[in-house]
Formats: structure tokens, C-alpha cells, sequence
């Protein structure tokens, strides 16, 4: 299969990068760095990646910021990274790139745990999870061309513990190299609509 | 109590009138009928009418628009209505209302059932549904002097099936009377961070 995998460098990114080019062509997308540059903030930009590219059978986005902060610091504003990146970034890869998407090809989205499990100053993570995963939900009963979708809700990763440990210390973190498994099920096999909880 | 119930002409909102102002003091705010008007979109327009209305006991939100249509109809833009009406209009209620709502005061904002059961076309209403439970189940954990914060998500509305009802020819409408009784659950109960499932 040919796989574009957006936000590539990231810490899952990279591991699911290593999981899948051992048995297929990957290209790597990102803002600074990869085969092919893309800004998931601008929709032209999204566009001229998938005709860099050309058609794939499989597209995955391992990205995703919002602001992290407690509800009374939160304004309107703060909210429109997450809306903004995380949510509609993703959400664009997939309306912008269902046309470059070959028959009973996928899509992979990425969300997170924080919808799942509340944390103080989560608000705007667990709603761009929250919309995610709903949006994906309902997206794989409307997609044309037997193309399927999907979403991996990943706990902690192991690499994380330095920087955000002290936030999840009721979590058992997961590595990078387990959580890209979720995306390879997705590509690789056959479910639709599935939310891939990995780790808690 | 003193409570503001924003979209009090519509069909939930009506019933939810009905039911708290046999015993409380219900102020309905709309943005074209009520006794307080409001635009969610501007988040000045909510500052003024807090401002007006002065401090209360509880908020409940019952509007949401979202657009409906098959995903290879839907663009990035048309996803704005959801996410700035019925997704961001309820949480700038929160986040600016905090200050006007009293020590263990309440919110309560509504959802729907499509992120639960999907329809064809409903992306947007699901992607804003998720978001607002999640909000909710987050927001619950960091609420500051003790309030309250729940989300009623109702299925289709008997007084809706008129205009709706060939979408939903699998659901069991509910009349808005008994919806408005989960909001009634969320203002005069004790509960917070709870998702209020009413019908399917």
C-alpha cells in the first residue's frame, strides 16, 4: 500500500512510520519536516500535499494540539487551537482527501484519552477527543467507495513521562511502538467506525 | 431559585419552562423571543445579557444548530455552524457565566443522540455532540465553588417527528415534557459531570 502518514515526526508518528515501512510505501508529511511539506491549519495547503502525492490507499494523522488550563483561565479563544489543529486539522485531511483516497482505502485519526478519563485543565483536549471520535463514528457510515475510518484514542505514551508524567500519574503509560499497532489494525485490516482505546 | 434558560422558545426549551416555573424563578433568554435577548454567537452579546440578568442559581442551554448533509457534500466551512453555534454558543455560556452563577449553582447544556446511533449526514451534529459531553465530563472536575455542570443528550422529540421524522424512522420519539424532566434531574438534583441519556 501507499500511506501518508501527517504529523510523521511526532512521537507516534515515528512509530508508526517504523511499524509500516517495513511492508509498505510511507510517505511522511509535516510542517517542517518530512518527504512533503503540509500546514493542517490551511486547507490550500492540505489540498497541494495530496497532489504532491498523488493517490493512496491509506491516509493517517498522528497530530493534534490544544491549550492545556483550568476551566476559570480558559477564555473563548483558547479554545480554537484545539478546534482549529487538532480537530478540524484532522477532520480536513479527511473531507479534502476522500477524492485522492483509492477504493476500500482508510483513514486513521488520532484523539486521546482525556475524554475518557478527566483531568483538571483537560477541557479542550477532551473536546476535540469527544468530537473526534463522534465525528469518525458517524464519517464511516456516510464514506463513498467501501473507504473506511477509524480512530486511535491513545493513553500516555512512555516517551511522554519525562515532559507531561506528573499529569498522568494515575496512568500506566504506553510506548510509542505499541500504540502505532492500533494504526497498523486500522490500515491493515478490515473494521470500520472503531475507536482503538490503547492503554489507559 | 433564579434560573436563565437560553433557547427557552424552542421545543425543549418550552417544556423545560413549563417544568421549572411552576416552581422557580425562570428568566428566558432567546435570540429573538424571550425576556432577555441573546446572539451565542457574540460573546458580547452573552456578557450583556448576564450583565442584565444578574446573578442566578442556574443555566441550562437548549439550543444547537449544526448542518446536515452526506460527508461528500460537507466542506471545512460548513462545519462552522456546528462548532460555533451549538458547540462553542454552550461553552462560552460556561466559561463566561462562571462569574454569575452562584456557589453550588448548575449548568446544563444539551447534546443529542447522534453521536451515540449514527444517520447518514450527521457528522456535524455528532462532532458537536461529542464535543459537548466531553466538555461537560471534563469541565465537572474543574468547576470552581461547587457548581455543577451536566448535559441532557434527547433523542428525537415527538413535536419534531412532523419535520424530522423520515430521518429517524428508527428511534422512538419522546415528548419534550419528558426530556425537560432531565433537565429538571440536572438543576434540582446533585449530580455533576453526568451525561443524561433520555429515549433512543
Amino acid at each position: 500500500m501507499k500511506i501518508i502518514i501527517v504529523g510523521g515526526a511526532g512521537e507516534i508518528g515515528k512509530a508508526v512510520v517504523a511499524e509500516l515501512s517495513q511492508r509498505h510505501e510511507v510517505v511522511v508529511a509535516g510542517r517542517s519536516r518530512g518527504d512533503v511539506k503540509v500546514d493542517v491549519n490551511d486547507c490550500h495547503s492540505i489540498e497541494e500535499m495530496y497532489k504532491t502525492v498523488g493517490k493512496v490507499d491509506a491516509v493517517i494523522s498522528a497530530f493534534g494540539k490544544a491549550e492545556f488550563d483550568s476551566l476559570d483561565k480558559m477564555t473563548p479563544k483558547r479554545y480554537q487551537l484545539g478546534l482549529q489543529n487538532k480537530l478540524m486539522g484532522q477532520v480536513n485531511l479527511v473531507l479534502l482527501g476522500m477524492q485522492h483516497v483509492n477504493d476500500k482505502g482508510s483513514f486513521t485519526l488520532t484523539s486521546g484519552i482525556l475524554n475518557q478519563h478527566p483531568l483538571k485543565g483537560a477541557t479542550s483536549s477532551a473536546m476535540a477527543n469527544g468530537a473526534i471520535d463522534s465525528f469518525v463514528k458517524v464519517a464511516a457510515v456516510d464514506m463513498p467507495r467501501g473507504i473506511r475510518i477509524n480512530v486511535v484514542s491513545p493513553t500516555i505514551l512512555s516517551e511522554s513521562m519525562e515532559k507531561y508524567g506528573e499529569l498522568f500519574k494515575g496512568f500506566t503509560p504506553v510506548p510509542a511502538a505499541t500504540v502505532a499497532k492500533a494504526y497498523s489494525n486500522s490500515v491493515e485490516g478490515v473494521e470500520t467506525g472503531q475507536l482503538y482505546k490503547v492503554g489507559y
